[in-house]
């Protein structure tokens, strides 16, 4: 009897716990209306203890490339196991694959395979990938809604993944080590200057972020307060065109004046102080918008 | 002792998660200020382990049409037992009811019954509707306040019936089973043609959304790629009058194409794929805004 | 063995629900992006168990009387032991101590003490402040982020704070009782008229709040329905100077008529039955916006 009602005790304080990992939502879906609170009743209907967050749900409708980098921006910063949905899905209902990527790092990523995945299967690297069959993972009684697969399959997939009811074996059959990625320009380091892309604005502040990763910065071998030489072209068009000092943070400048500085994902950033530097000079993100960076030469200093 | 061990542990075991609901919030407050938030704190004021979800907080100011409207779209895809607290409250203060509304489906809805219940009454069914006693269900020392019902009474009520703190029957004396309802038109069978009305847009895509069930539209007898006659009128102003072809899903069409398809609540819509129908066509929705659907017909085909 | 049983289910049954605060976020980061999420990803990696709300992520950029305003506005009705991270930061990376507020009332507010503390710290008084060791509590490997203490520092002291990973005196040292305030004109009974500010505006639906208290308005002795004298300046210029009727609340008079009432926070305000005072009077809110109430008084009434 004391056997027994230890191990109920031990199953008990082992399960729950271990079973749950975080659920976390994206979509395109906005706001205003009931169809993100459809995804989460379904999610709590799978279980009445997940633990369910937002990422953003105010990506701009159809913007995969958008969807792509909100997940690289904080997948990291969950803990391994924690399950991502996104839906943004432009050919819903039409043959692109629904799958489940499961990264070295140990997160979940349930969305269409529709270039949603272009960031974080290079970044966190890729452990494995499944198709859901929608014959086990779909939502009771659903089969007659062909538009809302966000709230009947991925949804319900990422809440009985998140709450263990299935495994990741339970997802579906397993395809080969690779997602769809949309093309893009890697930033370089090139006679002097480091070249790169402006894949988004951090567009609450109006700061500019690029590709450029620390370490490719690091190449040209700046201290803080020295001047760089910016430009940023829209394709051919010189859009900005001036000297810049790197700095390590706003504060170092004056209110209104422009800063480089190296931002929260570790890339390189443009700013003004308490100000809108994208807006005030007209920038904007997409692949074609580039930038190169270079030290300040007496020879082409302005 | 041991039996008295084991039968606190099933007490516990079965007590905390039998007695929690979760517990779902709609308003028209937004998410600016701290009106929101305040309501939350209250609710976890009551019970610290609550789930807590939001609906929207993004409704138009005063539009119970609007709330009525979300809370039928996303009721039932959350588990019975789930606590909705609907606050779109131009009478606050008057003489409206506070209400719990439990609807046969075992779902709760909390709100002033101005309007706010009249699509789940229907569609979930009316189990039964009590009126909330101020005298006990009411957060303490919010009494000086006239204004806020939705934190002071609504969140309060309904977090304690999510969290099992009170029964159904602790909200206060039961009521006649009957709710205020906003009248509308249904949509009808007639003479070959479907007529409906325009209850919403899905705003965040500019689709058009109908009150015409799939049931209706089967009448017609239509199967995919078939074209459609849809004429829409804005009182007495036809608005848009064309054919378009139904199918299931957008991507059946040309990127910026029309097309008409059964949404995911199963009604009759129309949408351009990728592009917004309502802003393009100059589509609004309300009880003036009428739609006519027949089988494409060579005698009046354009 | 028994013994060992009942000891280890008394600590089970005790600890996890005794030792985790709600934790309620705050910034002006606004929700398009992932900033808010990487926040709650760096919250969940602390403890998965942790109940994470948002107050609101929309305070207009760099507002700091904005931000301490809706932490006086929402803090009061969340339990003791609440953890709120308040995150409005124009000085991020310079001087700025980054700080723990514990008030009297046992809510914790980690913040930057850059004025977000003015009016908790009045209202709720001050127990202790502790400043923020990031050799202690600091995310790992963020070092080299100068940008972002939202996440690196803030979220993470907060959520170890709120799942009680660290006690209060975990923070670090503790600092002197006071805070950095904002200074703000208090209100004022003065020869049969009450003096007051508009600290903010209600701004989903345009009512015109004031600092002025239930305790000073009393003085004036007015009951429900008596008239009332108000005049508002902006700076030197008399923007609004009407009477208007003191109610309960907006259902006492017609819809679109003006009145003053009692707002949620138990001061005075301005309303249009379901209208927008401070649009339709072009009314706005900051320290240069005043505000005098009296009696109608036959002499000068219009």
């Amino acid at each position: 009897m004391i056997r027994i009602l230890f191990l109920a005790m031990v199953l008990f304080l082992s399960l729950p716990v271990a079973a749950q990992n975080a659920l976390v939502l994206q979509s395109d879906f906005g706001n205003k209306d009931g169809a993100v609170a459809a995804m989460k009743g379904v999610a709590v209907g799978v279980s009445a203890q997940l633990q369910i967050h937002d990422l953003t749900h105010e990506i701009p409708t159809y913007n995969i490339w958008e969807a792509a980098y909100r997940l690289e921006q904080t997948a990291r910063y969950w803990p391994s196991g924690t399950v991502f949905v996104s839906v943004v899905d432009p050919g819903v209902g039409t043959q692109r694959k629904s799958v489940v990527l499961k990264t070295k790092s140990g997160h979940y990523f349930v969305t269409p395979d529709n270039g949603t995945l272009t960031f974080v299967a290079g970044s966190l690297g890729i452990e494995a990938v499944r198709e859901i069959d929608e014959a086990v993972n779909r939502l009771q009684n659903s089969d007659q809604s062909y538009t809302f697969h966000g709230r009947d399959v991925y949804a319900y997939t990422g809440a009985r993944l998140a709450a263990g009811v299935i495994t990741f074996r339970g997802v579906g059959l397993e395809l080969p080590l690779a997602v769809v990625s949309i093309p893009y320009q890697r930033a370089s380091f090139h006679d002097g200057s480091v070249i790169g892309n402006i894949p988004i604005l951090d567009v609450q502040f109006g700061n500019v972020w690029t590709n450029i990763s620390r370490e490719l910065f690091q190449r040209l071998n700046l201290k803080h307060a020295d001047q760089v030489q910016v430009t940023i072209t829209h394709g051919h068009v010189v859009v900005f065109d001036a000297n810049v000092p790197f700095h390590a943070t706003f504060g170092a400048v004056d209110q209104g004046s422009p800063l480089l500085y190296l931002n929260s994902l570790n890339n390189v950033a443009l700013a003004l102080n308490q100000g809108d530097f994208a807006s005030k000079f007209g920038i904007g993100s997409g692949g074609d918008w580039a930038i190169s960076i270079s030290p300040k030469s007496c020879n082409k200093g302005k």
